[in-house]
Formats: structure tokens, C-alpha cells, sequence
């Protein structure tokens, strides 16, 4: 069989697993979850001897330490792998749910549904722990998914996506619930993404280029987030030990991710008091300071301090570099945020009332937030449980998506014979 | 200014335009609303001018008396306008709505803000009266629109523009709230369709081609339908004179939109009782009927039936023509609009407690109603107030799109310090 026939296949048997999927009940989906777990716990020689093959060939391609820290499944991770399963168990089961109900004037009930998206393609790199954490929040959401993790990771992948399809079998569920495209070629991606009849969504996770070679690609919607260029404007009058605290958390605590700040914004009568300590402590984790004029004039040049490009105030740089700017006011602040930022985290640092509740009304962001860090966008620290990915395109979810975003409402309608007159 | 230019500088306009509308008071929205709804009664003389000289192109062109019908503006049809906009003034504003918060064990509290979606792009064919709808509604929840009508109605939909544009300035608000593409030429949907920097979201109403096009070159989400292959079930039981009512009513009140019904399933064991009164019925009403071999052995065949073809099944007549097919039962219905429906509207006729609730559970449409006629998946009909359009796609609005479906939620946050670990 050829890769376009399989990938098609695939796809097919997926949507046609679809009915059994939105009928199921939440103790089956559960069972699974729970089973899952515990099959990661049982095989976990398994899982590492395959997960060995992938570390093998990524020595080989000469990756550095990092990057087979992020590849590698240790019996610790597979632990907080079937924890993460047991949670989604534990999480309310989104479909079926009646978000609303009412009588219109003729008699009718209408009320809206909750159910399952359909099949979801999720398209990857990085981490293969991601596999099952996917897999379970899309099982759990009803839906079916198609997996198609980064070449990185394939034999993990494989081993993870056999054992979580034996789990659906033992309960009866349809094993094209949970399918991974077994090869590592990317002509596979391209398959796919032409298959909008069977696929209602994907979401990619990984690099820029990635996601763009998907969004430009795929005939079905798409949710996915560019790029993280996070900021935190600290105000006039902030309290500038705890303005400290949070700043360092959401530079440093992990650099590396989406919503750490890339940018920071200094109220210009702020930046005296503020910026040379604030520097200090930055420079003491080293990072790199890449300062506006009225910055560098404060806190002087020197190692690791040096002046921003025009590139600077628009980069993502997932790494332990800040740019630093000094503004008049929250407007200049707010102008920044709109021309240069990325739509998805911004934070004020603020004890003035007003201020809070602009930043807070107008920041055209996923998350807004007030006297917290940027490293709270994140689906776990928000309160939904769990999350597949972020969304900064603002059709369907914007922010963290956890079960909710994996499911739409249809209109349900309770009649004793109405007609449209 | 070449084609190119002008659309992207009116989209550039439009995006510009977003913090601005984000930040409306409802009574300032609500006041260009009203004052637009004055306008069109004022100007009545003025718009049916311009509504003129659409008439006239289309009579040369040929055109027949329901299609000048639907181009005309009566004076009845700007009275219906202006009141459709008075009533869209009195629904509830949903930006700033806050449709959730929460708190987290460290104590941020967290809550979901709703939002404007930004720059609409409708892409829109038929009556120019939509214009006005689709306008007031973009505007009431806080979004730039950008209009593209067709051509047939070009000197209509300019005027009623240039009204509501009026109006806009005279309240202070930004004129390019409103634009339309003053053009007849197709080339500047391809354009607008590349602009996903400026433009949110795209909404084509109109054919299927028309649909097709703009989904196949759009570079942002899309919004749409592509056709309404609406069913109903007459289930083991139902009450007959009821389901003559609701079926006529489905199939013949207004033949040529997307709710109405085009194909009835018949129960085998109601078959024989229902279908040749049912039939009578229909036909009294001129409709043909399409019949699978079961259903032409109980009715017999003669002027205006015959026998259903393959296509007939996925056909969407917006016509008087029916198919009718007698099944098994309810799985063998359901299983007949999984194959061939279009996940538009679906209803079954039903004494049976349990059945009513299988088929409202499982049956995969975005409105799915039990005793009730098809034609009530309708925006105002459902109780939303208004309607943009009506999406069979799952993501971010499955149905009737109201005023909720052209906005979304931002995640807010309330710290005190609060930084991760």
C-alpha cells in the first residue's frame, strides 16, 4: 500500500470510529486512561529499551545534552506520564454537557450540547511524553485522534502508541480511537492535511517553520500559536521587590518556553528605582540584557548588557536574553504590545486601580495578567486541568486548550409540534 | 491605486481600527445603530434610487421576477431593515462579558473575558438588505467589517455603506468600522483572502462555488456552510397528523432555504399509514417526490413521482422535490444522514422517550430537534436575536452564528505576586 492509500485509510477508519466514540461512557474513556497508566508502569523496560533506539540514533546525529534530556523517558517521567493519565481521568467528562437551556416564546426548548470535534490530527516534535498526554485529552474528549510525532522520537512513539491501542481494544473501544502515522516521512503530513473530509482539526506543537508549513498546507481548520513574544509592563508606583520576584520567574524559572517574558517595559519614573538591581539580579542568572537608550543610560553598558536592534523587540529568543524599554506610560506601553507583540501573554505590574483594569480590558492577548507572571499561561496553572496545546489565532480557542476546546456545542431542540409560520 | 493597494490599506484601516471598537461603550454602538435605522427610513428615496439602477442592470441582463424580487428595496423592506438593526441595538452587548472566574489554589483568580474577533472579512451574495444585517452586527459586537456584495447589488449596497459610514462619523466612531470594496471585480476577494495579518476571520454567504472559492484561497479561518441536506425521521409511532404538519411545513414554507427539508425517512412500520396521505399532501403543494423502491410500492407512481436515484440522497434541491426513503428503524436513519446529510439540521417525530433521546444524542448536526420542523434553525428563531450565517463546520460555531459567535474569550488574571515554582 502506498503512503497517500494508508494515510487515507487511517483517516477513514478514524472518522468511522467517530459514532461509537461520542456515544461512549465516561467510566469506559476512564478505564482506559486508568489502564494506560497502568501499562506505562508495567512495560517500563520496554518503553526505555525502545526510547534507547531513539536516544542511539540522536547521539549519532551528534545532538547536544539538551536535547536528548528533552528525548529521553526515564522511569521518573514515565511515572508523572500515568499520573498525568490519571488526572485526565479524573477531570469531568466535557461531552454531553448542556451549557445552556431555554423556552423561546413558541414552546420550543433549545439548548446547546456539548460533543466531541470528530478526528484530530496532531502533528508534532519534541518530547515524546506528549504523545500520551495528546492521546488522553482527545480520548477523553471523544474524539479520535491521528498522531504524527517528530522522527526524533519514533520509536517511542510506536512503543507508546501500541500500548495505549491495547488498552482500547481490551475495552471493547475501537482501536482506530488513538493512531499514529508509522513512518517518519513528512510527505505523510502533507497526506493528511488534504484530508478535510475526515479530519476536522489539526493542531501542530513544535517549531515555527512547522506550524507554518501546516497552516499554509491544511484544507481544515488549524489551531496553533507562531510564537510567544511575552511582556510585562512594571508601572508607576509598582511594588518593586515583588515587580523583582516576578520578573526573574518569568525570565528565568524555565527560559525555553513559550510564555516566558521576552520583553520587559519600564515606566520611565519607575526605571531609576527599578532597573539597576533588577539588571543585577538578571545578570546574576546571566542574562542578557538588550536595552533601549533611556535603559542603557541607567544601568550603564558593560558584559552581557547591550544595546537592542529594531529585530529585538519582535524576538522570541527562548533563551536567557530580555530586551528592556523604557516607556512614558501604560499607553506607550499597551502601542508596544500591540506593534510588536505576539498576541499571547502580558502581564502589568501595578498598584494603581485604573491602570489594572485598562491593561486588563485592553491587551488583545490570550492571557492578560495583573501582579503575576507570564508563566501562568499554561492549562494546568489556569485551572483546566490539562492542555494540549496554546492557541493565539483567536477562532475557536484562544489561550490554553484543555478538554473544552477539544469538543463544539450543537443546538439541541425539544418540540411537541412546532411549525415556522 | 492599483486593486491590491486599496484592499490592503482597507484592511490595515480595519485592524487599526480594533482597539478603538474593543473599547466602545454599548450605548455609543447602540447609538449608531439606532441612528443608521432613522437613516434608512430618511433616505428611503435616495436608497431606492441607487436600488434602481441594480434593477435596471439586472433586467437587461435578463434576469427573472424572483431574482428582481429579492434585489428589490421596497419601502416595506428598509421599514424591516431599520427594525432589524433597532433590535440588534436592544440585545445585550457580549463584549466584556466575563463568562467565568475562578480561583487557584495559590489564589490568582482567573476568569475568561469576551472579546471582539477583529477585522471581519463577508464575502456575500443575494439581498442587499443582508448588508445592513451583517454590518450591525459585526459592529455591536465590537468588530471592523469588511464587505464584498455581488455585483448584481453593487449600487445598493453602496449607498446603504455610505449611510452607516455616516452615521459612524457623526458619532465619533471610526468610518473604517464599516468598509465596503468598491468594486464588482472578483480579484479583490483573492486579495482580501491573503490579508490573514489584517483580516480575523471570513465569512462567505452564498452558492457553493462561492463557498468552495473562498475556502480553498482564504489564509485565515473561515466561517461557512456549504449546502443544508436537512432530514427528517418519521419514527414507529409517531403522531401522523402532527408529522403531516411539521413535514409540509419542513419541505414547503420556504423551499429554497438551506433548513428546509429534502429528504423524509419513513419508519417500515408507519410506512403504509403515513406516506399516501403524506404524499397528498405534497403533491397538492406541487411538490415531486423522489422514492426509494419500498416507498413506490406503497404510494404506486404517477405525475410528480418517481424513483429516487443514487444523487438523489446527497442532493440539496432548494426546490419542490423530496426524496423519501422508508428504513428499518432509527438506526438505519441515523445511519443514512451520517452517509449522506450535510450536518445541518436533522429532526425526528417521535412518541418514544428513548429514541428521542438516542437521536438527539447521537445524530451529528448542528441543530438536531425532536417533534419540530427543520425550518427553525434560524438565528432569531433559536433565540441568539440575529444570525450572520449558519456553520456546518465544528470549529468555534457549529449552527446559527449570533452575536456570542462573532467574538471570543481572553483569559484574565488577578495576581498578588503570584509566580510559578
Amino acid at each position: 500500500m502506498d503512503l497517500k492509500t494508508e494515510i487515507r485509510q487511517m483517516a477513514k477508519k478514524a472518522k468511522e470510529a467517530g459514532p461509537a466514540l461520542t456515544r461512549l461512557k465516561t467510566t469506559q474513556k476512564n478505564r482506559v486512561l486508568e489502564q494506560t497508566a497502568d501499562s506505562l508502569l508495567k512495560q517500563t523496560r520496554l518503553i526505555i529499551r525502545e526510547n534507547q533506539k531513539d536516544l542511539k540514533s540522536a547521539r549519532k546525529a551528534g545532538q547536544g545534552a539538551a536535547f536528548l534530556d528533552r528525548l529521553s523517558l526515564k522511569e521518573s517521567t514515565l511515572k508523572e506520564m500515568a499520573q498525568g493519565l490519571r488526572e485526565v481521568a479524573q477531570l469531568p467528562d466535557p461531552v454531553g454537557e448542556v451549557t445552556g437551556m431555554w423556552t423561546r416564546p413558541n414552546g420550543l426548548q433549545v439548548g446547546r450540547m456539548r460533543i466531541p470535534l470528530g478526528v484530530i490530527g496532531f502533528i508534532y516534535e519534541s518530547r515524546p511524553n506528549v504523545t500520551v498526554d495528546a492521546a488522553g485529552l482527545c480520548l477523553k474528549a471523544g474524539n479520535a485522534v491521528i498522531l504524527k510525532g517528530g522522527s526524533e522520537a519514533f520509536y517511542s512513539n510506536l512503543v507508546l502508541t501500541r500500548l495505549m491501542q491495547e488498552c482500547l481494544v481490551r475495552e471493547g473501544l475501537p482501536r482506530a480511537a488513538i493512531q499514529m502515522i508509522p513512518t517518519t516521512d513528512r510527505e505523510a503530513i502533507v497526506e493528511l492535511l488534504k484530508l478535510e473530509e475526515f479530519v476536522d482539526l489539526v493542531i501542530p506543537r513544535g517549531g515555527e517553520e512547522l506550524i507554518r508549513m501546516v497552516t499554509a498546507q491544511a484544507r481544515m481548520p488549524v489551531l496553533k500559536h507562531y510564537k510567544g513574544v511575552c511582556h510585562i509592563f512594571v508601572d508607576e508606583g509598582a511594588d518593586i521587590s515583588r515587580a523583582q520576584v516576578i520578573c526573574l520567574n518569568a525570565k528565568v524559572q524555565r527560559p525555553g518556553v513559550c510564555n516566558a517574558m521576552e520583553t520587559l517595559l519600564v515606566h520611565q519614573s519607575i526605571a531609576k528605582p527599578f532597573l539597576p538591581a533588577m539588571v543585577r539580579l538578571f545578570r546574576k542568572e546571566k542574562v542578557e540584557i538588550r536595552g533601549c537608550p533611556q535603559t542603557l543610560k541607567i544601568i550603564g553598558t558593560g558584559k552581557g548588557i547591550r544595546p537592542a536592534a529594531e529585530e529585538d523587540w519582535s524576538a522570541e529568543y527562548l533563551d536567557l536574553i530580555l530586551s528592556v524599554r523604557v516607556v512614558a506610560g501604560i499607553k506607550e506601553a499597551m502601542a508596544h504590545i500591540h506593534k510588536y507583540g505576539s498576541r499571547h501573554t502580558e502581564a502589568i505590574l501595578t498598584r494603581d486601580y485604573d491602570r489594572a483594569r485598562e491593561f486588563l480590558n485592553s491587551v488583545d492577548s490570550s492571557v492578560v495578567l495583573v501582579n503575576a507572571s507570564t508563566r501562568f499561561n499554561d492549562g494546568h496553572q489556569l485551572g483546566l486541568g490539562a492542555e494540549i496545546g496554546i492557541s493565539t489565532t483567536k477562532l475557536h480557542a484562544f489561550g490554553p486548550m484543555g478538554l473544552t476546546e477539544l469538543t463544539t456545542t450543537k443546538f439541541i431542540v425539544f418540540g411537541q409540534g412546532q411549525i415556522r409560520s
